[in-house]
């Protein structure tokens, strides 16, 4: 089997070492590349997806998103309607999503940066921490994970998610109950997919919905959020802070209004990474699955976007 | 009943408040006091034990300290060697804990010290963050509580106790197996009670057994460690750096040299806190089992310690 390998601004170098370490691989492209893909079958991409490249698949059977994200592939068509598309899944992926926001809520609730900021001055203040209830909203693979964490660490816990779910522990709200979701959160996560309804989410309108003095956390993407509305929130107390993992544009630009901001943290985009050695397993998993006929793992509906 | 409080520097009102509400309590004294107190039959207390208390207490059945920690109840002689002991176990007060660790354990492995410093300068640098093996000092109530909660975040994890302990997931070590339990952390968790065989337990010989660079996270006392061997051991580099919850004399005094080390993360014994009204319904239970003439709940055996 040949895979073509187009990773963005990611390295490719250890995906093709590893990949071509499996029986199953006899050659490992990589895009851009003047070589002869006919045989190619599988196609693993990160953002964005170069244009013309699946003209020149005309073998293409499957294609892999190299991360949990699939927006570079919503809405192209140069893709197939009827080929399968699937995106990664690992544990440790939701492992390491989960226990940063942990963190972040933890450091939230322990007044965190303010004691870091006492210590500076010799400071011992001491006060009660309160208890907290989480908001995430999306419910999928890391959101669920997230949520049923937090309730074993004690929290209470609540979801919002386009269509109805249920999990054990956790309130579970969906469709037109945002309003209702959003009113008794001490914390918003943030871990909604990118699609076309999803985009702009975190504005001005959903901050005014919460109760007075929420704390943001978005480790989604920057593209759910509208920036200037955050800032608004957070002079009006809507927000009390925010912890801002990603961004519309990364590396967030040295000049960005978000870096000085007394109310905002900013993290460079690490609350959890796809690491290569993990997810090539599911691409090779789903490359067996390609060549005995079975069904494929983690296929993504492109027409929902996630 | 009659009961006697001794809350040291902590409010009693909340509990006066709290026990003077149930049906097994007829008064509720708040030491000192010059009131006839013979009939009083449980005694709860926070550090320190006042001297003689206990000869004013001809009806003493039962004494319970008012936190997790026993310290303050050890070795005295003014407490019959028959008299049952109890302390507090509660689940907020697990949960907390473990919670506090995480946060800790998670912000050393994203270098969040050195992330909310870039912050301060615009910027934005990533690294692959390292998987981490997490040990724990005490495998009690907290420690086997923490280490189950760090299992299912994904860490490695080993335990060290003066017995032998089996956690499912938890590679534990007891008694003369302290070298090798110490020598492969990249974090090393201080759950331990104080005991006679614990105070100083943190000191120089120790640190030298760990895998160099290892990170401390010291949440149960300040007794615990030997200051002047830590900074010695962070000065060689033997650890990389240290989160203190907890401190000899508490507040800690603003000229000591922790605050302002670099590599030392001061936070002003917020870890767990003992609640009032979760810490309550426990003391009751042990007044009805006393009141009924079942075995108390949480007994310390005060010979060991714990």
């Amino acid at each position: 089997m040949e895979i073509l390998i187009s990773a963005g601004n990611w390295p490719p170098q250890p995906w093709v070492e590893g990949l071509s370490k499996s029986d199953l691989v006899d050659k490992v492209h990589v895009w851009p590349t003047e070589q002869n893909l006919e045989q190619v079958q599988v196609l693993l991409v990160w953002k964005p997806l170069p244009k013309g490249v699946v003209d020149k698949l005309p073998n293409l059977r499957f294609i892999s998103s190299m991360g949990a994200g699939v927006e570079h592939l919503l809405g192209d068509p140069q893709i197939p309607l009827d080929l399968p598309v699937a995106r990664i899944v690992d544990d440790r992926l939701k492992g390491d999503m989960t226990n940063f926001v942990m963190m972040g809520v933890v450091m939230h609730q322990r007044d965190m940066l303010q004691v870091l900021s006492n210590q500076k001055m010799s400071k011992w203040e001491r006060h009660h921490y309160p208890k907290l209830k989480v908001g995430i909203l999306g419910l999928g693979q890391l959101g669920s994970h997230l949520g049923k964490a937090l309730v074993n660490a004690g929290f209470e816990v609540s979801g919002y998610s386009r269509s109805q779910k249920q999990i054990e522990g956790i309130d579970a709200f969906h469709g037109d109950q945002l309003a209702e979701f959003l009113s008794d959160l001490d914390v918003l996560v943030n871990l909604l997919p990118v699609t076309e309804h999803t985009v702009g989410f975190l504005n001005y309108n959903l901050f005014s919905q919460l109760k007075q003095g929420c704390y943001l956390i978005n480790v989604a993407r920057g593209a759910h959020l509208n920036e200037a509305d955050l800032i608004k929130a957070l002079e009006e107390q809507l927000l009390s802070g925010a912890l801002l993992d990603v961004f519309k544009e990364e590396p967030l630009p040295s000049n960005h209004p978000f870096w000085s901001h007394p109310k905002i943290t900013i993290t460079p985009h690490i609350a959890s990474v796809t690491t290569p050695s993990s997810a090539m397993k599911l691409v090779l998993e789903n490359c067996r699955r390609l060549q005995s006929g079975e069904p494929f793992l983690h296929l993504v509906d492109l027409s929902r976007g996630y």
